[in-house]
């Protein structure tokens, strides 16, 4: 277990442990939020933009973020004095450009890729594994899988990962769709089968130092929180959506996984492996009572037009978001998020560990 | 947390922590299992029967049991030294006689009477706790939920539980279907809305000491194993039943909730609200596919004449089991489950404890 705590410190000197990672989240999970959450001692991914073209000015901004923080002699692990950009960057390899992502890795050295949703399995992670070693050695490649099949894949494949992130049905946004469970049980299991070298994190239902916690107790090495740093106030995000994730709750019965609210932006292409957990509004009950689609996306397309009051509980827009919605009460900046978690984290380790020790 | 485990302690001298229970499953826990669980520190169950007259004839096998060990002056908090009889015993409210079941406690005084699945919700939990209480005072009330729904109508009841059970959607057999998501976010935000005085139970999906300590950071002062029991030496179940729990493993993929193998059985009266989840078979396989019910019946019940060979993965009986199947290699007597899991939680948390806190 300290092994991997260190093969993790050694990559990325300034994190601190508990580990802490934000998710790739495609658009809302920009170069604020991941600059802010490498500065309070955990790793910041940017996610994928609408276009692969988009994480250049993204990782652009980071590194000027980066470069405007005063630079320490005495303590060289600080987030500035890194030979690589101190935060990572998110693939979502069905629809990203290869090139196009080679040719920005090359150029920002981001210290992390996270590769997630290819069209073509364990072909494809090899494939952009390669690429990305190849332009970048320093980037380190983190791969999300969701299945025990994908871990064998894995196990299989040419380019060994250097982080494997487990993503429990909780997460919010796309995720394997029918053949999840959470990481309760997947994640031990998924620990039985993977290479004991390389450091999991888990991902899917963390947003409070007791899942954290949790997480790590099933082997994970850190933890990854998605939800919880869309009420960060560095996310780019809608306020309408962020106060919608901030009052949401009663996660297992509000959040469903559906592929309505893609129809409804016109998402297409998503491998049928996938589908998103979203906030239930009214273009979901009203399609489970019958509506038509048309009807429907009629309504979507005028709420757009609305802006803000488009989410919430009489909206329709697509609010994608995880099962852990119900333990994000307030909107708070990400070092506070990083920073209480962590605390919570020990503390609660520390806690059980004494009220269960002592007879 | 430590004052919820004196309350635990006061009411069950003998648990040691960190506090393991054995689920009251149908049938198949039946006295021997209880008792042994209860003799290894923990707090075994004895499961509904077909009918309620049943449990009579496991409390008198119990009872003789417990009475069978040699009692010591020295130790007052050992097992046979209770003024209750040390196990407890769980009801299926919708189906069992609440009249059998009263007559039943008042004659045996279990410890502990698990209350489960009502027809009328609070209405009928308040009923069974208030006539239980009065015929066994000393009879703690355990009732189980897996709703924010459930736990809000326990705060409107009458009767106060003396411990909460929340059951996430890992769980094996009957749960609730469609509602329920993991114990990872359903628990912690189940304890922000139940009362901080009672303590609660977490089960589903917990099979192990990484997912009984995740459970314990969640929240629960202690944890509920069920499957994890079916392959006890002490399990009152088929070998080819226990067989099947051994061998199946991705327990995301090879197990699912559907009602299918309650209609084979013959099974009826569930109140909707429930579910059981099975070790998926060809029964389900081929329901898929499209083979005719009446078909399925009719191989179901040749299967049922072939005994053991009716389960595993090539059989057609109903497997009621959990998510956590996959963690599950073996069958061991209940006292080395009880005290291999006490163990690894305790060496999980502080192993977890000291790598994340040596900085």
């Amino acid at each position: 277990m300290s092994q991997l705590i260190t093969t993790i410190s050694r990559s990325y000197p300034w994190m601190k442990t508990p580990f802490i990672v934000s998710a790739p989240m495609r658009v809302m999970s920009g170069p604020t939020l991941a600059v802010a959450v490498s500065r309070a001692g955990g790793l910041g991914f940017i996610g994928p933009g609408v276009k692969t073209q988009d994480i250049s000015s993204d990782l652009q901004k980071a590194s000027s973020l980066i470069k405007s923080l005063p630079v320490s002699q005495s303590q060289p692990s600080t987030l500035q004095n890194q030979p690589v950009l101190p935060v990572g960057v998110g693939f979502q390899l069905w629809s990203d450009d290869l090139e196009v992502a080679i040719s920005t890795i090359t150029k920002y050295q981001p210290c992390a890729a996270w590769l997630f949703a290819p069209r073509n399995g364990q072909k494809d992670l090899d494939t952009w594994s390669r690429r990305i070693r190849h332009a970048s050695p320093s980037t380190r490649i983190w791969i999300q899988i969701g299945t025990l099949a994908e871990a064998r894949e894995l196990a299989q494949g040419s380019e060994e990962p250097d982080v494997i992130v487990v993503q429990g049905a909780e997460a919010g946004g796309h995720g394997r769709a029918n053949d999840g469970l959470g990481i309760m049980t997947l994640l031990p299991e998924m620990m039985d089968c993977l290479p004991a070298h390389i450091p999991v994190f888990a991902a899917g239902g963390i947003a409070d130092g007791r899942g954290a916690a949790a997480a790590l107790c099933l082997g994970a090495t850190g933890v990854v929180m998605g939800t919880r740093f869309l009420a960060a106030t560095e996310a780019r995000i809608s306020p309408g959506y962020q106060r919608e994730i901030v009052r949401a709750s009663n996660g297992a019965v509000s959040t469903t996984r559906t592929l309505l609210y893609n129809r409804l932006r016109g998402t297409v292409g998503w491998p049928e492996e996938y589908s998103p957990r979203t906030i239930i509004n009214k273009s979901f009950i009203e399609h489970q009572a019958g509506r038509p689609f048309d009807e429907l996306k009629e309504l979507h397309d005028e709420a757009l037009k609305a802006g803000d009051a488009g989410w919430g509980p009489e909206g329709r827009l697509a609010t994608y978001a995880g099962a852990a919605i119900g333990l994000i009460h307030e909107v708070k900046d990400a070092e506070t998020i990083v920073q209480v978690v962590q605390e919570e984290v020990l503390q609660r380790l520390s806690n059980v560990q004494k009220a269960n020790s002592a007879q």
